[in-house]
């Protein structure tokens, strides 16, 4: 199998967020093959300012290179006032314009599954920068209200199962386009 | 009367955004005793961090102090991709907790009518950190494509009367509430 390389992004900037430590956990538990690395970077982007697109800070390429060299991405994101956070929605707007999701096979993450206004939202922009938003690999994970000072707050059968979840539906999809393209070269 | 001051947001921060030059060309039209003072540095808010709410950065500070030193808000802002752009929002995340549009009047407009995903999410987030969305004065005014290079571009006599519904409406709500709470007292 070709590795699979993926890109994880928190919408959250807090030190204790638990969608950042749901990525974090993720990490670990990446099965064989396939690589996930959390970029820690988002909260170093500007705002978007259009007029930056043609002469973009180092922070922007950083940010847009990361994303071109994977093969997916897992987002997980908090609700803010019924709505996704203004980090994760500047992360997109950089990539309207530049295209870098574009067919990009993404998992948007629910850590808060009482809360889906945010997910939903977040999906139709995703869809509009056309990515390819895997929804079988968009999973609720209940994980809030977690005790975060406890290593093993994310060990319980349940969690781990729909984390090994996260992967397999996310790499069936890559696995299923990388043939598809490879069989009409 | 009292002398009513405004806010005005806008959620771009393109130069030439069309957003911005709706609110600068209310801002010549403003009735006498309203003034209208468009905040000019959203850019330079940082991207929202729960942890920094304690320690607050000069720029969140002197934006809060606007907020709430305003009888009401005028905001204009572009879609981008199907939702509010991340600068208006990362301008709202600061204000969930800290609180400084409880009960302020706000009017969304929406200068690209065939737009009205970014414009609905604002209103439910603004709702939902309780601000008084002014409906009435919430209104779509069709001034995408204008030459902006045309001094006059805003002076045709739809966009001056929907200008002039702006400001009737959003007054006549914040005054209402200015006699209600005086005869609280």
């Amino acid at each position: 199998m070709k590795p699979i390389n993926l890109l994880g992004l928190s919408g959250s900037l807090r030190e204790q967020s638990i969608n950042s430590r749901l990525l974090r956990e993720l990490t670990y538990r990446s099965p064989a093959g396939v690589t996930l690395n959390v970029y820690d970077s988002l909260g170093a982007l500007p705002l978007f300012n259009p007029d930056l697109e043609s002469r973009p800070p180092s922070t922007v390429l950083a940010y847009w290179s990361a994303l071109k060299s994977c093969d997916g991405v897992i987002i997980a994101s908090p609700e803010y006032a019924h709505g996704y956070t203004g980090t994760i929605k500047n992360a997109l707007d950089w990539c309207v314009g530049e295209g870098a999701f574009v067919e990009k096979k993404v998992a948007v993450l629910n850590a808060a599954p009482r809360s889906s206004i945010a997910v939903d939202s977040l999906k139709e922009v995703l869809r509009t920068i056309d990515a390819f938003v895997v929804e079988n690999a968009s999973l609720e994970i209940p994980v809030l209200g977690r005790d975060l000072s406890d290593p093993d707050a994310f060990s319980s059968p349940c969690i781990e199962s729909l984390m090994g979840n996260v992967f397999q539906e996310l790499v069936v999809e890559i696995q299923a386009c990388s043939a598809s393209s490879g069989a009409k070269e």
